[in-house]
């Protein structure tokens, strides 16, 4: 299919790599269009503008944020007026969704990721896809080289949107409890190792619990996998749609104030997992929970 | 081996149930004797007190709190100086937990266990046990034949009501957590059932989530599982515990809170994966959400 | 002193009064005319636009939110290039102040007030005001006649800003904190009104206190003096402005989760105050506390 | 009158102080005797238990906690059963309130206090008395010459108790809220004293907020006035109150986190004003708010 994908950060140039890879005929756009050299040197065309990558069937984004990926639709050159049906992958708000859904006349899908940068280079993410059955079949096959497995969630894409910022909740939820957990159990005295274990063998069996029980027990929140800042982005999103639905989220604003104090006494480059490091902090522990 | 039995609710009925089945000699005491019957009838012995269950090589505690504990120690007739050693699975506070390892002058370890009660009677409980090795050794045929499998956690007892208290948390949480995002979610036009799926098919795919979101898509409240009163006073515990061990939980204040206006407005006779009720009431959510 | 004002709502229109009152040459402009009538009766001039109202020496606004604020300045026949300076009274961002100072190009002043609608009537408003020394200068005449007293906040017109949200969090800490005591007390079989007899006889003797305390003991929050929505709105940007300032604020995260639920229950048209109902809600209370 | 007191701490010392002072014949017990000397010197006669201090018309008790209070009423030559009408000034939980109701058959009176030690030497100390009339009567001499005003809260004793916790609750609230917003506003430009004149000279002009105020604003948390500890204590107390009569307080929750906090922290020789100095923390400020 031709298609062009728009935004080649660590999660986006895994995703139009494995597009390239499985013969479609990819054109890539990227700000700083040094991003883009791998994905030529694999076969895949160099665009001169967010509009000319989207002259295909289909254009995908995945950007940082609202205003990234404004930027590329509204700015100048835009992808608005193109002819290709516009699949975004972005996590962004579900106000901005509802304004893409409008601006593109109903020629629009979301269909954002759950997994890290390993699983977007393996295809093995887990896409949410949301809009119009017709449109989401256009996209089906390109989808189904990104991930192991889309789920569908109704025609209004806004909806997928929420959906990411609920999941992203969700596992910011379940580090924090454990965060909880093993600082108390830690206090007395029960190792963190011990206490993952017990969790993730009996009903905790999740790969969240097992991915970030690790990251928290070997305290390995630099370099980040996954920014604290981005974590911040998205549940000032999720909080931003909870006052609009009119919501209250306690634990949601537990864990905003987690991060915002994990980057303020921490800095920008540290993983959103640090929110348990947070936790162990304020309980007055410095150690790292595996020297306890 | 001879083992006495003091509490017989429904978890402790069906665990001496097993020992009953499994071909140990029981002898079983409860404060309403008539909870005894069926065990007798099964051929287990009814003791005329604790002291009396507590003549053989080891004696199980399963009771509803620190009181009832206390009671059958430390009152009349009570076990402490009886030869029998003591196991208690009673989700204790750890200060009791740490008086009793003192007052049986080590004679004692905990096993506390999780589970709901369709899982003891299978014997698939998850068992954790913390005592001095040789007592663990003691006490692990039996232990065997209550759960599917039995974790050590050192020596000192006390850890393991801790952990138990820890695990209660991480439960509670996992509900509080599907309960935020399943009404913001709802709110925002995604069926909880839909999310559940997308939940427990990508990342979240454990046991607390499956059983527990399926209750919540349901709002199976009524009649309850694990009564929110029950969950209530085990996460007063855990308070109480994180008071002493100077943790502050910010998680486990909000399911508290929860779970108060939970009971405040519902009553006791309901279940503690109610606190998702609470969340869909403060957001003016009032039909269960499989008619939403 | 030849002003122009615009916005007149329960506010602005009774600043603007007492600017008439106070014998200035007073231009007016609101998005719905009618509600200059009365203002015009009493000697003011009808602008034909924010523009036509901006072209004396200072021009004032009193705009219910950030979109109104920007609509009459960046809009068409807006006041961003009229003569005047902007003094501007709404309750808006810290980010939209930031933006104000910028593009009116340091001809520009916040002034934002605390005080209810009587209190402007009254002319004993409490007004905060930024900016630099020679502009503050300028507005002082008119400000003297708005409100009891004046406080100077340095040169940055945004402080002003952000002094008024963390004002009206002040002043929602105070009802919520009211709210859990009292209704903890009257559980407690200790009567409202005795409890704020007591507090506001011994250390808490404050007109915030007194004030909202009577809202309380009376139930009285229908009609609204301040629509939660207006609160809401305000902790938002307060939330907002912590979001970026990297200020995590408890205290304020369960006043805004307070909001959402008694908007979500009761609608827009409570009063802010209602955040203490939320509470006796959530404690199972539903009669007046008057009548318990 | 021929009085008794027990607890010559930093507040019973200055009671018992003004008792003699006012010319009543009193008589003193303390665990540790030494504390005892100055009373003595001044007139007070050393009781040799504290059955012996309570031989008069009342005895008054002003202890650390529900331990130190049982310890005296309930322990070997404790005041249990001696002739004087037992008045506590202790602050204690609500169930050991109604426990010495109970036991003393109704010869009790709750009269605990508001105010810092300064205001006991000052005898202008706050009284909230609950119990009989003809009891309150009898005790009434004695509370004039303690305090600037006693205040009478009907005639269950516990409800004084239960008022003494609302009230600390309320004075951490109000130090809690000050310590966001102050911490909000440096990171945004307006010094602590400055934000702190604007609220207390405006709707906040209440003894809590100029006295902690300026605590905060000058960052004097050590020496301790009140131990962070003590603090801790009775906001336990009040979470205790709260889960028996089902109220969810999501500040005090807050403020109790705060509190671990600042233990873990910084030790327990600190001010409980300190969760201001937390809340600073978080938001990565270490320099003092005066050098800010």
């Amino acid at each position: 299919m031709k298609v062009g994908f728009i935004g080649l950060g660590h999660m986006g140039g895994a995703i139009a790599m494995n597009l390239v890879k499985a013969g479609h005929d990819v054109t890539v756009w990227n700000r700083s269009p040094e991003k883009a050299a791998k994905l030529v040197a694999a076969g895949a065309t160099l665009a001169t503008s967010p509009a000319n990558a989207a002259q295909g069937e289909v254009v995908m984004t995945m950007l940082a944020d609202d205003k990234a990926e404004e930027a590329v639709v509204f700015g100048d050159d835009g992808i608005l007026n193109a002819p290709a049906l516009h699949v975004s992958q972005s996590t962004i708000s579900v106000t901005l969704a509802e304004r893409l859904t409008q601006a593109h006349k109903g020629c629009f899908i979301s269909a954002p990721v759950f997994g890290r940068p390993a699983a977007a280079e393996a295809a093995s993410l887990f896409v949410v896809a949301a809009g119009k059955p017709n449109l989401l079949e256009v996209a089906a096959p390109l989808l189904r080289n990104v991930g192991q497995r889309t789920f569908h969630l109704g025609e209004t894409p806004s909806a997928a949107n929420l959906m990411k910022l609920c999941g992203n909740f969700m596992v910011m939820s379940a580090i924090n409890s454990m965060g909880e957990a093993m600082t108390l159990g830690e206090k007395g005295g029960i190792p963190p190792a011990a206490m993952l274990e017990i969790l993730t063998e009996s009903l905790f069996g999740a790969p969240v619990f097992k991915t970030y029980g690790e990251i928290l027990v070997r305290a390995r929140f630099q370099p980040a996998g996954f920014a604290a800042p981005l974590g911040l982005k998205d549940m000032t999103l999720a909080s931003s749609a909870a006052t609009t639905l009119e919501t209250p989220m306690p634990f949601l604003s537990a864990i905003r104030n987690n991060l915002l104090t994990l980057i303020a006494r921490h800095g920008p480059d540290i993983d959103w997992a640090g929110v348990a490091l947070v936790t162990r902090e304020n309980a007055g522990l410095t150690a790292s929970p595996l020297k306890a």
